[in-house]
Parts: C-alpha cells; sequence; structure tokens
C-alpha cells in the first residue's frame, strides 16, 4: 500500500455502468449480451474507445479476449491483470460480469486523474465468453489464455446454429493477431471483482467478500434406457420406465449433500424424457448432475452415491443407464499474497466483509494455474443470479470498488 | 349366422397387408404415415382403388373419412359398418390400425366373391386421424361422425407448422363433400379388429380377444413453478427447485396403482424442466399423468391422490403447481349383441379367445355412442405398440381375419 487511502468516483462509476448496461438490455431490467454476438460487438466497442481514451495500449488476441495496458515505473516488469466479462447470460443479469470490468475500468480512470505511478504495469481485460450459453465450455478466452485449452480447439467450436467461434469473432472484427497467452514477463497477479451469485453475504448483510478459492465440480449426465410402451394396456408390472427409475434416482441424488457436507451442493439442472409424449410409457430419461464442494474428496464421493443409486433405482425398474463424466474441476485454492492485499484493502476502506468459497465458476480459477489470484464478491440480493431481477445494491457496488481499486494499487506496488 | 363357417383367403389377406405396409414403410420395418401426408394419401389411394375394383359405392365426407359401401338385400337397411384406420404414429408399427382396416377389405372381398348376400349393407371405413400424432384430438374422423366434436372446429386445429385438418385434407384432395355424420337409417353395428397393443393375449398365449369395453381415462398436466438460481453457489437449504418437487411427485403418482386397483395404471409421458440447463437449479418443471381404470370411480380417486401428493411435494419444496385436466373419458362398455355375435363368430372358427378391457382408445369408443359397437382384439407380441418392433404372428392375424369376417355377416344377417 502506498499508505493512501484510494476512493473512487462514485457518480462517474454509475453513469459507466447504467450506460453499458443499456448495451443488449431487456425489457425488465436484465441484460441479453450473449458472447460475440452484435450486443458483445457494441459492448466491446465502447470498452475499447473507453481504453483508447484513457491513453492505454489496447491489443486484442486471437480468442477476441481484450487486454488495455497502462505502463508502471518498471516497463518490462510482469504486470497486474484485472478484469472480468462483457458477455451475459440469456436474459441474465447486468452485474453479473459487467460491474467487475467496470470496476477494473473505474481503477485505472482513477489512477490517471490522480496520476498514481504504479511500480508495475497494469493491465486491464475483458475475457471471451465467459457465460458459455452460446458456446461451450464456459470460461472460455481465459481458459485459452491459461493454457487449460488449445486455441485451434476453441476456435471451432459451434453454436446451435453452426456458427463457429472464429467465424463470430471475425463476424463482429474481433478475431485479433495477439496470441492468446501470458506476456513473456508473465504476470504478477490477477484480481476480479464479481456479483456472488449467492445469499451469503446478503443474508449476513455484508458488503464484500475476499474469496478463499472456488468449489471443485463434477459435471455428470445419465441416461436411463427402458423400453416405451403405450400408457394404456401396459400393465404396470409389464413395464420398463425410464423416467420412474430416474425420477427415483433423481430424488436420492438430490438428498446426497445432507449425507456429505455441510458445503456440498448437487443439482439436477437437464431433464427430458423420450418420446415425451403423454401416453406412452418413457423409453429413455436423461438428466445431468452436478456436484459441488469445497472438499474435492466429498465430489468424489458425490459420484460414487450418484452412481450407487442409479444402479439401486435401475435394478428396481428393470432398466439399464449409463453415466458419462462431462467436466471435472479440482477445487481452486487462490493465493495467499493476493487475498492478503484484499484483506489489507478491505481493512484500509473500512467495508463490512468476510471470507468465503466460490461455489460457481470463474475466469480467476483458470489465471490461478498461470499467475496468483484472487477475487473479490459483492453480494447478489437474495443470491439471485442468471436472471434479469439479479440485483446489487449500489452502496456495496462502491464499497467493493472501493478494495478493489486500494487492492490493486496495493499488488502493483513492488515490494 | 348361416350355419356356414366362413374363412379367409390367407394368401390375398397377406400380399394386401404386405402391399399396404410398403406405403410410408420405414427401413426398421414400421411405418410412418401421419394423418393427411402424403403416404396416407397413397394408402387412401390404393383404397379408394381396392374399394372400386370391388364394385363398392365410395364416399368420402368432410373428415376426409373414406367409406365403401355393399349393398344387402334390404337396400334401405341401416348398415353394419366395419374397419379401423390407416393413419400410424411416427415411427409406428404397421399393424397399428392398418390390419383392421384390412381384415374388413379381406370380409368384403371374401363376400363377394362367394356370392354372399347379406340382409343389410355392410359399409367399409377408414377413419380420418385416429392416431392423434399429427393433429389432436385423437380418434378425430369418428369423434365428429358420433357428434362428440364439431366439424369446423376439427378442421380448423392445426399442426405444428401451422397447417390445419381442412387445408391438409385439401392438399391430398380428400376434402370430401359428404357430411360426417351416420346415415338417416341409422347405423346397425360397428365392428373394429385391432391389435391389443398390452401383453394379455401375448402372455396368455391366445390368439383373439372379445373386448367388453375400454377403460376411464384422465390427462392431467402439472406445472411446478419454483425459483430458477445458479447450482453452484445456492445452498440447498435456500432452494426452490421445481424440478425436486416434481420428481418427489412422480414417484408417489406411479405408486398410486398399488393403491387403487388392480387393473388402474399411472404414466407420466411427458416431463420437461425450464430452463433445462446443467448449472441452474430448475424454476419451473411441466409433467403430464395418464390415468386409466375399468372403474370410473378409480379414475376419479387417481385425480384426487395426484392432487394430494403434488400438494405435499409442493408444500415441502416451497413451490407452487397449477393442475390441469387437459382430457376425461368415461369408461365405455360395448353393446351385449356385438359381444354375443363376436363371441359365437370366435366359437364357430375355434379360435383359442378370451375377453379383455381395452386399455388404449379406439374409435369403436366414438361409435358405441351412436350404435352397438364392439371390437376384437389380436395379440401385441410382449405387449410391443407405437414402435417399429410392434409385431403380432400371422397365425394370430388369420384367426383374428375369420372371427372378424364371421361376426360381420352375424350382424349383417337379419334376425
Amino acid at each position: 500500500m502506498t499508505g493512501q487511502t484510494l476512493d473512487v468516483d462514485a457518480e462517474r462509476l454509475r453513469e459507466t455502468f447504467e450506460s453499458y448496461a443499456g448495451i443488449g438490455a431487456t425489457g425488465d431490467g436484465g441484460l441479453h449480451r450473449l458472447a460475440l454476438s452484435e450486443a458483445d460487438r457494441a459492448a466491446r466497442d465502447r470498452f475499447v474507445s473507453d481504453l483508447r481514451a484513457l491513453g492505454l495500449s489496447v491489443r486484442v488476441d486471437e480468442l477476441g479476449n481484450v487486454f488495455g495496458r497502462r505502463a508502471g515505473r518498471d516497463a518490462e516488469a510482469a504486470p497486474v491483470l484485472i478484469g472480468s466479462h462483457l458477455d451475459s447470460q440469456p436474459y441474465g443479469g447486468r452485474y453479473d460480469g459487467q460491474l467487475g470490468v467496470l470496476v477494473a475500468l473505474e481503477t485505472l480512470r482513477r489512477f490517471e486523474e490522480l496520476g498514481v505511478e504504479t511500480d508495475r504495469p497494469v493491465e486491464i481485460v475483458d475475457w471471451t465468453n465467459e457465460e458459455g450459453s452460446r458456446f461451450q465450455p464456459s470460461m472460455m478466452g481465459s481458459g485459452v489464455y491459461a493454457g487449460a485449452h488449445d486455441a485451434e480447439a476453441m476456435l471451432a467450436r459451434t453454436d446451435r446454429d453452426g456458427v463457429s467461434v472464429g467465424e463470430a469473432l471475425g463476424r463482429i472484427d474481433y478475431d485479433g493477431d495477439a496470441p492468446c497467452e501470458p506476456p513473456e514477463a508473465g504476470v504478477h497477479a490477477f484480481l476480479e471483482l464479481h456479483v456472488e451469485q449467492g445469499p451469503t453475504l446478503d443474508d449476513r448483510g455484508l458488503s464484500v467478500g475476499v474469496v478463499d478459492g472456488v468449489y471443485g465440480l463434477a459435471w455428470l449426465r445419465a441416461v436411463v434406457e427402458g423400453e416405451a410402451d403405450h400408457a394404456g394396456p401396459t400393465p404396470m408390472h409389464a413395464r420398463r420406465d425410464a423416467l420412474a427409475a430416474a425420477t427415483d434416482a433423481v430424488g436420492e441424488i438430490q438428498r446426497l449433500p445432507n449425507r456429505l457436507s455441510a458445503d456440498a451442493v448437487a443439482t439436477v439442472g437437464e431433464f427430458r424424457v423420450e418420446p415425451d409424449s403423454i401416453n406412452v410409457v418413457p423409453g429413455r430419461a436423461t438428466f445431468t448432475v452436478d456436484l459441488r464442494s469445497e472438499d474435492d474428496g466429498v465430489v468424489d464421493r458425490g459420484i460414487e452415491r450418484t452412481r450407487a443409486e442409479l444402479d439401486a433405482a435401475c435394478e428396481r425398474h428393470g432398466v439399464e443407464y449409463e453415466l458419462e463424466r462431462l467436466s471435472r474441476h479440482r477445487p481452486v485454492a487462490f493465493a495467499a499474497r493476493v487475498r492478503a492485499a484484499a484483506d489489507r484493502a478491505v481493512d484500509a476502506t473500512g467495508v463490512p466483509a468476510t471470507h468465503l468459497v466460490s461455489g460457481a465458476g470463474h475466469d480467476a480459477q483458470h489465471l490461478q494455474s498461470v499467475t496468483d489470484a484472487g477475487m473479490l464478491f459483492v453480494p447478489s440480493v437474495d443470491g439471485r443470479t442468471h436472471a434479469e431481477a439479479e440485483f446489487t445494491e449500489w452502496e456495496d457496488c462502491l464499497a467493493g470498488a472501493r478494495a478493489f481499486a486500494n487492492a490493486t494499487l496495493d499488488l502493483a506496488t513492488a515490494d
């Protein structure tokens, strides 16, 4: 720290936020700005123009990640990287992602108008396709940057209309030339502010959370195969009803967290039957399972128990199943150095805060494999997210912005 | 009866069946001949041509039902009506419907070549849109004929592409001029042969079933409304998971028949969640319930219990629901006179047979409100139906055809 506490320009941050929130705004106060859509292009254009107005040197990489670099006293030093994402969920909220980018922008604007010289360069970033709604996987831009995914493979991923990421980048003129990778000097630290997307801070009446890490996660898909039969003349005992087995298993899977740990969550989010006809006994049922915990052993046990519940339910109903592992993320612990900088900033700005672990995935978790990463959360009222009703009190946004600006200054100061 | 037992021409029936089964055949031995499709037109054209070759007088009514009339000694007498439907389920079986029409055709061919003179006229019919896959409701042509539905309203029903029944009839040139109603003299009796679509006859090794009636039926749709939340950061206790409540209720609903009666069946055939996303707690779940029993009081109790299970499950999970009644058919008892004619024919032909009640709906149930109706079933191997694998042993088809021809002759003989 410089010994001096930075404030932010509340009015400017608010105006900027409202203005960006108008790009792809929905009628109900939300945001519909899918990755690489025309709305995303408009938000990116505005972002690039704001970076240039600040005198930053802008570069766009091959995945469309947009960076703006502010020089430090040591022009060759590894930069501090700050930012989040400008894309949204379909009919999602206006805080998710965008708030973190604009708080980072306000931080650099404040540095500029106060003439703050940092020891290290500071780079601001808008990561491409964090949401994963249009193109899978989520956290795509940061994942390629961190080496978790191959750039060519990601550029070839297509949306439902068969448009690839590469084509979509070209259409909106964000198919950049820079390689998608950390600079040669490395990255000194990454810091991201985001809405919590859960109820903890709101329940406890706190403004800021210092994030210690991200839950481990498993995504599974179960396909239960029975036999389709006419709903009328087929007696109950003669059925091999895929839905009956699936609902039995799902009921038990949803009760797993009670038996695993206090922090575990289990969600069945997708659920489909075939032929999906009112008078036909379902021959196939397909559903997904999302298991998360701070403790990776709990996630492993959750997978085992899911299989055991499917075994039992399918045995009872005389049907078969297959269980596919779609995704598996080990828990991430953020760097002590970044958490400490966040703690100092929280203390210096007098913000009511706590530590917590993120149940949701974030770009920062990829960055932890490249550098020391960390996050600050601000509350989500009632935990609502990925919906137009997503809301954060403005005072909490400001408290988070103050802590973020000070933590960034701290990290950019050589020690 | 004439005292003499009719046989059918097994070779001709088989050739005719194979030939019709080629119109809209699927690669896996099934039939894809949706109502009023080009394949349905081709089957109808073939049917009309076969009726004309027999010298029958053909008429097409405003719903596209196709009739062929063979005169009786008393030209003014109320005719005996026989037949079924030529449309199929999507990728359905080749026996469902078609077998009944072609057995009726073979019956009239046999009458013709033997010079059989019946006291009453005999009319053969192909009912429009029995399946209800493309246009709802099912049993449409027979329903209008019986006065259960309004012709204009049915002609205005549309498929998924917005094409109305009236337009579709025009496109295949089956928008007939005749009013869709019974003749002025009335109908003396209606007889239909159909595959059982359940396992009873196959399980018991019998060739023919004389159908005593059709189950009562209720179709319900439940919409469970909770709240969509992020699957990661939303603790289990803070969720209002629509799917969790729906699966609890569905599990209980599927167990209802055990508590209601030996013959009752309960099926959840459609099941959907929204937003149907792997990392989002479902905010809405929609499912249908199909309840059937011979005893209408059991169906009523099933509806009550469905509501009670939804009350309990939704209360437990803190969500709301609405339950809509989509359809309700009272049980139908077929006429003693037609059942007796069927029994005599079964006895005369020495076919191993039993009596049973149909769990599936059939055109004959509408006809029971117009005249004395009845049905003969032949087995469905393993009860399979509405699938390409639907199968009936050819010997059983023949046994059914013999019984059908003799029962038709019996009914067409004045007594």
